[in-house]
């Protein structure tokens, strides 16, 4: 090639997440069952959308519009809809101007962070889900920049590190929240919220929130969104259909910005954000025009209901199954689909290992386990010798060890089995 | 704000073509008619998606797997069968691994110009698609980089101003076709695109060919693919089913690459773009899994060719009525949907005026003339007059005075009153 | 012109010290008699070069030699010189090869920071002294990043306040010293230098230390050079004569790399400095063959000992005269030219003045004021008052308020007066 | 380090013209007599400095002031000299505000370029001066951009080249000529430095004239100074005192700015080098002081005159010796104290050489052109065989092959011998 082609930001790229599924895919070749417990799309993990949900969609296929453009920044009455919905809850109003349609969160996140000027930083939770923490990184050609959960407190922030780090850094233009939680679980609680807040308002910040699981808790708790604790600090709420409804399929996200006019700097960055989705035409127009249908529909909130429950309780039964044991972290999960469980500082060592039977199999393994991170060399050792697959922690931009699992898995015999496996396997593990 | 937010590239984002959307619109709720001829969505001229293609997609919706995640890549039994039909034209041979999918290539078009080190550029044809222009010119934090499409040649390009401005910028590592063209309707013949091939290999560039018109070309004329000519050259191809199915509201394309092996640095740009859609988990899947169906079914073919003969049929009336007119320079299309219209030099001038009865549309309308180019007043005029839309030709980063049309009106009665205006119109105006 | 032209980091350029000269000057324009506090050139303030060195510097310019290029890293017989010189003090041992000489510091300074990438920062002192400080800002395009001296506390470095950046600030490679410093006459003690280094040992920094008035202490006190306590970790220190000769038109400077070996990337920085240095051919010739002749001659120790002693002289009678203003926070000097003294919160009001007898004077007095931070306000009646020249501390990137004098007036009564008069002014200011 | 350290530019740093120095010190040590026709400093190849210019600079370092800062932008009354002496040429005029000094030329190259955006680009001749095309491809983060000179046209440039590239490359804002040039001796006629100033204004660019060696013309030639040419175009002179007077080692040198007033955008480039130089405090006093008393003495044209005469009788001697030989590309000097000799394309072969007697020299020898350029090949063996030492002139970012030698030795005895025996080496190797 004539001159070198690739930013320096290209480099920070990296999904960690997905290698372990290159590693299953290869034991799935060898014989070996695989249990996907490292996904998090709910279809994938056989959740069925309702016949009334799909009569909708049918509907709308018939009518030649929904194959057509819709307005660049998403379909009006759709953009009504929504406004309406988040003024419905008292914080912060809007109007179907603030909202802008993306193709998925991936592509909201992808441009936000884009147009912001190199040197500037958003700071977001450690540990960190790879869409949010890569892109931010690949803006600024560095590492990315995160403040500490604490597994030690239900993984709320470190308010400390937090305030530390954007009080001595004054790259930091924006403060992240994924609330609900990926990988950890943690709902954010309102005070904490508060403080941050706060805290953005102290340093002149804005906020960034990721709400996709927002409608996702059970267990007794409910997730406050940014509209209604943000107050007079500008902020962007990010939100979308594919977790709660679920429809990941759609790529169906969109904006709210909070407090336009508050900031003329943060009013540009909307502004272009505006732009740069008119220069794409606009974003896929069938799920949004599903979404005042669906999400209207008297049916919508006991359905979703239903599924919070079932998550509930599969969170329950995880936490009984491997709370008591005393290596591990554990923390029950309020929000999302994920629990983070980590493995207590000394209880990872270098000559762990659990039987495989299969010698191919065990080759594989013991040719993966070298040199690699104590995390991954248990989650190695679970997928060969139980085809349990689980994410390990280091991917999450974390310096803790453990691994990520998910709470999907429709049948509940298979649930049990899986996580009972998993726990026996974890002691065996230990113990080895 | 704590600082400065937004990156030096973020002011080049426009899309100037949307600014006569606006103007339109205050004039329709003065109570002007509008006619359209500005919008490139067949949908939303009233073509009609054929019942055949609707129960595909009604089968594709009962199935709770569309409602999921896809490949990261894009749905692999989608990947094979386009690798097929590339494979099928005879040249460059591509496996599924070559092609990504995007959110329509707007998507693809943001994020291939994003990764590239802001001192390389693009070089593409002028008249501009503001999608590819701004992009290219956000990510360089300049004005766009252009060679000339020459009118008095069938808009073909001035092959002495691409070739200077390659050998005599070494930042240019790419050049860019769109084939057929959006906004001159002009088809690069073979000679031409062979030609482009042959400097790109001389000065080591690669090649992106914009092919989502690919399959709407008409009277006689067929559009080669980039696969078809490339030879052992780096390049991408970008495709879609926006214009051709047409489903523009499905925001589904995909770039396929091509030689990827045949140069280091281009190869790691194709990872680069693998990776950055990784982050995203992927693009919407329904669409995807709408393509072997559709494009598969063997009324595909026949269908598309109704409608490239409905669109040659409208070239064609449109060239007799507005060819005559001594004061343009008019070329007959060939495909895509649009066709430009240049006023030779010297024929409009600043005090030229159509007949505007309304008081109040009359008086906006000499208000917005005030200093525009002249090409955007003759536009504000016709607009006021009569009700048709167009969009103006120094909107699209040239220098000539013209304007774009578009092909798409199926009504065959409301054409021909829509041009027969537009021809008595340009004669008004130019003689008064 | 063609395109814009200048870089981002073009605007952080200032020297706000130099803009009290021009308000000085037109002042003086106006009859009123100037007494230089501000400047920190001793020739300029009636030091006198001794005929020894004078004679040195006499036999030097007979020799056609140090008319032509020295070496691009610096005259050799020189560097081993002051290699020898560094290595005697016993820490850290150097070849001449770890030697580079610059056209003075500001030169060394503008080149180090060019070269470091924009997204890394060098955190100095606040009060800053505005060579270091806008050039790292220009280089970063963001205002200085600046760590805390503390006025209660001899102006020694607020510990926690650097740590804190430090370790929550990832972009920061390397602590700036100025020891002793500008503008406080602060010398670092050895326990607080052991500290910084022990600091960029445990984050992997390197060090800064800008030495250029290591040679002036007085009252009992001596500067330690960075070579006596950086142990292993990587710095640099920069050291001339344009303070110490003193001869700062010679623009005569270097810098000296310890522990090059000890990181692969700060060694790679050391040799980018080289190659800048090469590609300008070489620094000044005549000085640097003087300075083994005047630095070897064994006259100079005690010649720069008598200068010293006089510094400290006037550094005891300013003390005596200022510290006992209850509303001044005032630390005595120990290094450098200069002291900075601060008002106490609340004491500068925006309602106070000095009585300005030329109506012409006071009227131009009194439109500099007019919504000017409260120490300029000060500092231009006590200019139009008295002539006496002082530059505001807000100046030095602070958000203290205060002002820099320096020690260097060397007619005894002329410096009495002077002081006696700042004192009498400053009370009758804050009475008023 | 905790981060990487260097900007991508600082890659581009190279100066290649000193790499032939390192190996002939090495044959030194073996014993090889160096005749260094390499080196561009008149002191290092014995010009002697007249007695009444050293008694001039004695009188200075007498005066305490020449030891103190001078003003930023360079000492009143030599700007004020400098200015009525380009005032006196009758072109563009200019007052003492339009000059800035700086370190030498290096130093004003380095500044420049820094300053300037990084996509924009700076347009040189080659063969290239490095310590411009390093300069200029550090901040561009780039390979340098060059223009054409002709050696079949006395080296002038190639305008079309220089057009096409000006004309087809928008990042280009400014050429660059060096007047006379250094490596070919060229001295541009007056013609073509106006079809470059009419180039410039078509298409909105400011010119850079390096003119250090504009005093040093010879055999019946002038160099045209930019002022004298430039008319209304924004432009900036380079001159210096290096190489006229000779001083090289007073690295003085000073930038003249002409028609600041005549663009909004230039004038802030302007602005920002004062900005620049002012927080480096100033540049070195004594040659500053020394400019008006040397220049402006009678006998200094007179003086000048000789050496040129000198310097012109050696141009002949040389072109008389060397342009007979068929292979060469030879061209007669008119300025500046080099010569650049080609070998017509076809002429140097990979297996000439020249007999080396000493057996280690000659492994020496043979180790070095292993793998290297052709006119390297050639360099390394005159260097062996004869302890000619000249500079490849591949090493000036050149495609041509040839090398570069020096017009400075004073002994004529030596001269004659020199370029003889370098003429019969030259016969000797091309027929080996």
């Amino acid at each position: 090639m004539r001159q070198k082609l690739l930013s320096a930001g290209a480099n920070e790229l990296s999904y960690e997440i997905r290698e372990i599924v290159k590693k299953a895919k290869i034991l799935q070749k060898e014989g070996v069952e695989i249990f996907w417990e490292n996904i998090g799309d709910p279809i994938q993990k056989n959740a069925q959308i309702p016949l009334w949900i799909k009569e909708i969609v049918n509907d709308l296929t018939q009518d030649d519009k929904t194959y057509g453009y819709c307005d660049s920044k998403g379909e009006l009455t759709t953009r009504v809809f929504l406004a309406d919905r988040t003024n419905r809850l008292g914080g912060v109003q809007i109007t179907p101007e603030d909202i802008l349609f993306f193709n998925g969160l991936g592509d909201a996140i992808a441009t936000l962070y884009h147009y912001l000027t190199p040197t500037t930083r958003v700071i977001g939770p450690s540990p960190a889900y790879s869409t949010h923490s890569s892109a931010e990184a690949a803006h600024a050609n560095h590492h990315p920049l995160t403040y500490r959960l604490d597994p030690e407190n239900h993984w709320y922030p470190d308010m400390e590190d937090l305030r530390n780090k954007v009080k001595y850094n004054p790259n930091i233009v924006a403060i992240l929240i994924i609330n609900p939680d990926n990988p950890t679980g943690m709902v954010y609680p309102r005070d904490i919220l508060e403080e941050i807040v706060d805290l953005a308002r102290e340093f002149d910040l804005f906020l960034i929130s990721d709400e996709i699981y927002n409608q996702v808790t059970y267990n007794g708790v409910r997730a406050y969104g940014l509209s209604e604790i943000i107050g007079d600090v500008p902020g962007i709420a990010m939100k979308g259909i594919s977790k709660e409804l679920p429809w990941p399929g759609s790529r169906c996200g969109w904006i709210e910005c909070y407090n336009r006019e508050a900031d003329l700097e943060f009013n540009r960055l909307c502004k272009v954000l505006d732009d740069a989705k008119m220069i794409e035409v606009c974003s896929t127009t069938l799920p949004q025009m599903a979404i005042p249908k669906i999400l209207g529909d008297p049916r919508y909130d006991e359905y979703r209901a239903e599924l919070n429950e079932k998550i509930g309780w599969r969170s329950r039964f995880i936490s009984e199954t491997l709370q008591e044991i005393p290596e591990l972290t554990f923390n029950p999960t309020y929000g999302a689909f994920y629990n983070t469980i980590v493995f207590k500082e000394g209880t990872l060592k270098s000559d762990q290992s659990l039987p495989v039977k299969d010698n191919e199999v065990r080759e594989l393994v013991e040719s993966w386990v070298e040199g690699a991170p104590l995390d991954f060399r248990f989650v190695y050792y679970l997928l060969g010798a139980t085809g349990i697959c689980v994410v390990p922690l280091s991917s999450f931009a974390s310096d803790l060890r453990g691994f990520r699992i998910t709470l999907l898995e429709e049948d509940e015999e298979l649930l049990k089995q899986t996580f009972t496996t998993l726990r026996d396997s974890i002691r065996s593990y230990l113990d080895s």
